[in-house]
């Protein structure tokens, strides 16, 4: 890979597409050679279908990797405990690759919700930012992002829901996101 | 694949993400082992990245389709008629794959832009949306989708631009969208 500047990406908002657009980009860069790893700090968004595909990318040349370390984390959860110590876990695990310079993507998968409900610091976010290495692109997906991280990101985009299925009654389907 | 009630899905607004969320949508599908076919109407967004990893997971089991049938068509454009035919043609191409019972999910990559620009009718995409048979789903992407377009969707998600790079002077890379 060409060293070039690395980007801090930021998908927000109350809409679908926040997980599965980062998961277009991670697609994206690696069928430009990148080496890409996801990591999820909380259960939810990633469905079967594209952990598949990305098994299947992996098993042509190992450059993507996805690692699901969050658990499923339900907002009214009284014990945080397991929550806190797999989001921290998940955390380290970022400052890890982030330094290994064995990738050129880290996507960071509803980190943004993480903080939200307190599971992990947003200072401990702030500090990974401030000292990445410029090389390696950044993406945080989660609704409710910190203005404080979309400071310090170069693109933000907000997914906005303007109509849900839920809205005309119909059930959650296989292959769809909601 | 099991019957099921396809979804039409409107990606749209003037942030990133539209078509790489929808590329996200392809690859979940693939791997949920639907067959997806992703039509291009306007040439820009889809990058050499993603389409190579297309072409990757089509050699594993030919289950997804990318035909690239738009031109690189400028909004101040004097002579439209090469785009206005192409388009036309990524219709035509629409309407057949819906018919043929080969796919589970159409991706129609920049129609609402081709709409917007009068490449093709507004009452042509309704037409092909209301005689759509119900276990296709449907993914339409582009800026400005009309309202009778979001009228007839099941999913509607905006995504909004809240900050780019280019505000920071960072010019577009590769494997990123911008």
């Amino acid at each position: 890979m060409e060293t070039q500047n690395g980007l801090v990406i930021v998908h927000t908002g109350n809409g679908k597409g926040k997980t599965t657009a980062a998961i277009g980009l991670a697609i994206r860069a690696w069928g430009d050679g990148f080496r890409v790893l996801i990591l999820q700090f909380i259960k939810g968004n990633l469905q079967y279908g594209e952990i598949k595909t990305i098994e299947t990318l992996r098993e042509v040349d190992g450059r993507i990797e996805l690692r699901r370390l969050g658990k499923g984390f339900q907002r009214n959860l009284k014990d945080k405990t397991e929550h806190i110590k797999a989001c921290r876990e998940a955390l380290q695990i970022a400052r890890e690759a982030l330094e290994s310079n064995k990738y050129d993507m880290i996507i960071l998968d509803e980190i943004n919700y993480a903080v939200k409900f307190d599971l992990i610091n947003l200072d401990d976010v702030k500090e990974l930012l401030h000292h990445r290495p410029d090389n390696v692109h950044v993406v945080l997906t989660g609704r409710e992002a910190r203005q404080e991280i979309m400071d310090l990101a170069d693109l933000v985009t907000e997914m906005k829901l303007i109509k849900h299925p839920y809205q005309k009654g119909i059930k959650a389907q296989k292959g769809i996101e909601f």
